[in-house]
């Protein structure tokens, strides 16, 4: 049994930018030669999210909206000095959470045929960085 | 340490069909004869949820009650092409999550006294699989 | 490859009373001497969270608000013989989550400037578990 880990890097340009990092996460798993066993990325971060989702942009234009319906930017937030934005990324991150897995098969990514590994932007434009950490043969 | 994967699958028969997998996943942690460590169980879908939960049907109906509420059908989304319910099954699952995980201890799965794996349908009938991945000794 | 694990106890006092469990978490993951790995929570219970964020009192007074909003005590539900207070913890739960996951890097956990592991309790005062699987080398 092997254990790999490297960090890949993200930056990022606005909220609610959302980016497609399965490739760069296909790139760590190719380079360990890890042919079978499981994947775990963890975002180092508490305002944007890390979910495996359809890369389709009209699904998260919808997602939007549902994250801005639920917590609505025009309210009273106490964790206030970073502006509300700030605040309710807080918030959607409790809700989308920011760690995902994903099984290793001949030393592929196992993910549905429309699954994909999505990292979005909750804030405001920052460097990012996701821990990928591999555990396989 | 020893590394074991197996497919589970699953065929629902309708929107919000909720299937206690458990048994399914013990079996399969039984045939492994790991005795300690930990297992994950991802989804390959972006229209089911897979979640631990007590297996009582009125949680899931207060869920599903939830779940209306929070994306209602009757409102117009941008992911509209397979219509309104896969629309919001793919937000939902966003919320809900796809793979869980549970430690190994004595050979058992080391669930609370009421948690089980529960397999939510979000969308329609449909073929569903779930990967199965044992890490321990 | 090394196997660790260990049971964490909690002892909450009240509804909405966040814990932060990430010291009992180090020591567990110093007493392991694995110094390159990945650790992993799980919280054994239904109506309780397991989550990384900030520790600031401010996100959980907002997030407390938002779960009220989200799920509201006045409304009628079909899980009720614990009362509504519980009927809502398992609803919260199956959104929040139960288990996380965090990166090893040079015997510490590998979280963000901000991160911390942030136990929440949905029902009321209680004995909770948690367990501890540190994977590594």
């Amino acid at each position: 049994m092997k254990l790999v880990k490297e960090e890949i890097e993200i930056e990022t340009r606005k909220l609610y930018e959302v980016i497609d990092i399965t490739e760069k996460v296909e790139a760590v798993l190719e380079k360990s030669k890890i042919k079978n066993g499981i994947l775990f990325a963890n975002s180092l971060h508490n305002t944007a999210a890390l979910i495996i989702q359809e890369n389709d942009s009209s699904i998260f234009k919808d997602l939007e909206k549902s994250l801005e319906k639920i917590f609505p930017l025009n309210e009273k937030y106490e964790h206030s000095y970073e502006g509300n934005i700030n605040a309710t990324a807080h918030l959607k991150n409790c809700f989308l959470g920011n760690s995902i897995s994903v099984p290793i098969e001949n030393g592929k990514l196992q993910l549905g045929t429309w699954q994909r590994i999505m990292f979005i932007e909750l804030f405001e434009a920052r460097n990012r960085k996701v821990v990928i950490t591999i555990i396989g043969e």
